[in-house]
């Protein structure tokens, strides 16, 4: 995936094998990884992997309520991409949205009975799934290890210029 | 994303702290490390993260010529969605098919010079993007535990039954 086998005049800093290596062996878990939770989703909730993240994250805060602009943070979405999926879930009587009381220039999402009944009925089933690929596939030890290697990724790809 | 508030009957068993925080960490690096290299390879290259991948691939082969069953296998792709992705490449002359001249059931992807010019001119910028992302971002030993736990995780995907 990063390599090939024609040099180029800009002779760029290839990886090495072994980079290479865990690049591919990362990259192909995360693929294989976000590929299994969607399927479980849809399957059992008709829900997409970021659908069943914004209603868990609305479920979590006070008044099941958050602004548009936190909750696609929180859900690392773009805002158009959140407004797009929030005006899906809204048509499914989900979600509803209003202006903030506090501050009509915020708009604000909240979970609705029914979205809340959808995901109470549905996340014993996708906890049960990512704890099976991914908690009980390590050792607490390597949990926190993989904590922290996401954690540095995460800090880079936030503060990278594009 | 894996917990509510509302207890269910079937009291599955939910993440405690530390778990939760671990795979939000994971999952929130997946989700926007992916976004970040698909948006880098649209700009530079016109090729979503799959199609460069597929190139990369064939590139690596002799002939630079994979089974598309192969293929599929070493990008983690479904074959259904290897094939459409495929049929994309092949109208923009970057791949053609073929069948398998020993084995005629079988059908062949081959890169075309184009598509190796493609892949050749955009390979920089990609690797770059990798490495300072995720290579940089880590420590030689923690760049090998992510591997460690990536291919853990990668068992429990393949060998999960649904």
């Amino acid at each position: 995936m990063t390599r090939t086998r024609t040099a180029t005049a800009e002779s760029p800093r290839w990886l090495d094998d072994e980079q290479q290596d865990s690049w591919r062996a990362f990259a192909g878990a995360m693929h294989k990884l976000r590929w299994a939770l969607e399927c479980q989703l849809q399957h059992d909730a008709g829900l997409s992997f970021l659908e069943y993240h914004a209603l868990a994250r609305l479920s979590e805060n006070p008044g099941s309520t958050m602004r548009m602009s936190e909750l696609a943070d929180v859900t690392n979405a773009s805002l158009s991409r959140l407004s797009h999926l929030i005006k899906r879930l809204e048509l499914r009587k989900l979600v509803r949205r209003e202006p903030d009381p506090g501050d009509g220039r915020f708009t604000n999402a909240i979970l609705t009975p029914a979205g809340l009944r959808l995901l109470t009925a549905s996340a014993p089933a996708h906890v049960a799934k990512v704890r099976h690929l991914v908690i009980d596939a390590l050792t607490p030890a390597e949990l926190r290890q993989l904590r922290t290697a996401s954690e540095r990724i995460l800090q880079r790809v936030e503060t990278s210029t594009r």
